[in-house]
């Protein structure tokens, strides 16, 4: 079973802030993500990611900046970069979008990393989907969902073109003759596409795993099929283990129509665990910490999911009718149709899928938590989990000290590293080097 | 005295590689560059700073690219994050281009490494004056001279707003009402200009010394004029301590012109320490490091600084007459009257200029350089020096070992970090907010 811990100030429950287990006192600086990566290496995770939601420019209302931490966000590829110095094992997962930034830019903070840390590092390429995102880099319209992808899907490849410009043995370092490197065992990239047109080749060769892990989470038609193309690992949101089951069929169909052999993606849905002795305080304590959110920043999350404004409709009342939005499809559509399917009020909604943002949440003993994970995995809904703790540190240490030991006591996770790389812990193969296969 | 580390791979000098001291065996990782670090900070060294000159892309000859390490360069903003978190007192500056980036990740870049580190930050700002590199941007003609700086001036405009964009106080965290923020104290930035509309807020409030530090390079009068507007740090390269002095009234006049306080600027020149027991065994040391430069080397390397190619022109004879061209104009006249003035032939002229490009380099006793450095300094020359030793890390042992003492003996240089902040180091100013004063 794979296992990544995704990183997030004071936790994943929208009002995690307000419970006294996240040490509110605390100054978020680098002490509190060394404190978190230390905790996730203590439990042999497979890699710490750090997504890139939110900020002020997000379609936040002013209720939701004024009652989430969501206006303040760290910035993942430096705060990755500070915390591959202070661990020794664990994978690095950082968000960085394609739809605003250059792809020789993005090939070259990863693969850099890559070989600073010794080959620990994955990219999860997403496309930026907020309006107000838009403007701050001088566009007033937004792209649309479809060509968002089709931007990044070039970007990608450029991308991975620009992480397959250096040879192996391009770096001779010769003393005695003077001759550091092989020119010749440097390849520009010379593409030109739609979007890009990229010279290279990159200011850096392979890494000690070949080149970044790729990540997507897109679960629109389009993002699943641009994830079953290139993605190695998948992260998605999925409540229902036969929805699960059928996702990951779908992905491993595309995968294979696509030409890449079984096996070569790693499907993980997010789970928050909420952990506990029994099963009846496991749930006290998450209804506790659902009762911290406040009905108008309930309504405002959901309108954020839907992205259609929900002020004004009665907090008690079913989900009004909806046109289609330019936000992320995939989940828009999963919110809508679980409410329709079990009937619910905005505000049974906001508490489901606002308060850790429609991931799969398991409230309970370590055992009952264990048994979950270990069915999805043995059924084919899931290769592991990308766990998102309600509250951090807390909800962490509780998950890695009660859940992890579990899980390796039944011979389903390790309990020691064994290997260095990112690929290592993820059994994903070294990408060949096309130079190397003679092409 | 101001004293900052100039980060490089094996070295300063073109040809460390190919000297024992510099540990070729040792992979170029993390721990390389940690290590580097550690030395530097048992120095009391101001900062750690990291260019991004060179790789592949870089108008290199197929000759500077088989015999520097060149070809191969680590991402400063990667690099300083992950050097973060294995320091406690040094300030980290990184180079990041103003010419293929966005305002916007720039700023959040800095800004969120600044926090994370509790304040230790600088951005060095530079235009890129490569044509290879602009063809990894999509772009076939580059920019002229003058077009970079127009952008880096509207550039580093949007920043310093967008680093200015969250009133303190602005987080309030209270558990009991459930408000985490004031939005009322965020403010959009609004910019739009000739080249960038950007409307923020940033994503990230102030740090612990208000704002990362400006840094900037630039020689030619455009450059000097932008970096006397807005510069807190001006890295140089003098080697004549009458033009230094003159280099240092202008400035300082300039800056006065355009309203900034005396002392608002420090004025770092780059400096190459070889130091050894007497002054003979140090110009032998330097001699046989010279040595290793190959003639086929050198003339690629006089060529790319003058921006004019020079292979065909006889070794040992004089420089040829030269057009003006696009590259960095301020660099190029100061070696070509170099050159003129003392009379000298290529193979003179790559030596002096080309092995540690052009900076001051002064070989002897740690009393030796220890008084030029006094003499700069006490003379209105210089705030400090960049320091860019020949050979790493040896060649910064002996620097922080033997030369470092003398100037603390002296009274000259602290003997522990008395400040938290890379502003505090420098005794520059924390920046007033705007919104503190009521505008």
């Amino acid at each position: 079973m794979k296992l990544g811990l995704f990183v997030a100030e004071r936790g994943h429950h929208i009002a995690a802030w307000r419970d006294p287990a996240t040490e509110l006192e605390r100054d978020v600086g680098f002490s509190y993500y060394a404190n978190l990566a230390a905790i996730a290496e203590r439990g042999c995770l497979d890699f710490l990611f750090n997504a890139d939601i939110g900020g002020p420019s997000g379609p936040y209302s002013a209720e939701r900046l004024r009652r989430t931490t969501g206006a303040s966000r760290v910035e993942p590829l430096t705060l990755l970069a500070a915390m591959s110095s202070v661990t020794r094992h664990i994978g690095l997962i950082a968000t960085m979008s394609t739809t605003y930034c250059e792809p020789f830019h993005i090939a070259r903070f990863f693969a850099g990393l890559d070989q600073l840390s010794g080959g620990r590092v994955g990219w999860n390429v997403v496309t930026t989907y907020s309006e107000g995102e838009a403007r701050n880099f001088g566009r007033e319209i937004h792209l649309s969902h479809d060509e968002r992808y089709e931007r990044a899907k070039e970007f990608t490849e450029v991308v991975l073109g620009l992480w397959d410009c250096w040879e192996d043995g391009a770096i001779l370092a010769d003393r005695e003759s003077g001759i550091f490197l092989d020119p010749a065992k440097l390849h520009p990239l010379d593409h030109r596409g739609d979007h890009f047109s990229v010279r290279g080749p990159l200011t850096v060769g392979r890494s000690a795993q070949g080149q970044p892990v790729l990540v997507q989470a897109g679960q629109s038609e389009v993002g699943r099929d641009f994830a079953a193309r290139t993605a190695e690992v998948i992260f998605t949101v999925q409540q229902d283990l036969d929805e699960a089951k059928e996702f990951y069929a779908d992905v491993q169909n595309r995968a294979a129509s696509h030409g890449r052999p079984p096996n070569a993606i790693r499907i993980m849905p997010g789970l928050v665990p909420v952990v506990w002795a029994t099963m009846a305080e496991a749930e006290e304590k998450y209804d506790k910490l659902q009762s911290l959110i406040h009905p108008d920043l309930g309504i405002s999350l959901l309108s954020h999911i839907l992205g259609f404004d929900l002020s004004g409709y009665p907090v008690d009342g079913p989900l009004p009718d909806m046109p289609p939005s330019n936000a992320q499809q995939g989940r828009q559509k999963l919110v809508a149709d679980l409410a329709r399917r079990e009937n619910m009020t905005l505000r049974q909604l906001y508490m489901k899928v606002g308060g850790v943002r429609a991931h799969l949440t398991l409230c309970g003993t370590p055992d009952y938590i264990a048994d979950v994970m270990e069915e999805w995995v043995a059924t084919g809904a899931a290769d592991g989990f990308n766990i998102l703790p309600p509250t951090l540190p807390q909800g962490l240490e509780d998950f890695v000290d009660h859940v992890v030991p579990v899980l390796q006591r039944r011979g389903l996770f390790r309990t020691v590293y064994d290997g260095t790389t990112l690929r290592d812990h993820l059994e994903l193969p070294v990408p060949v080097s096309k130079w190397a296969t003679g092409h």
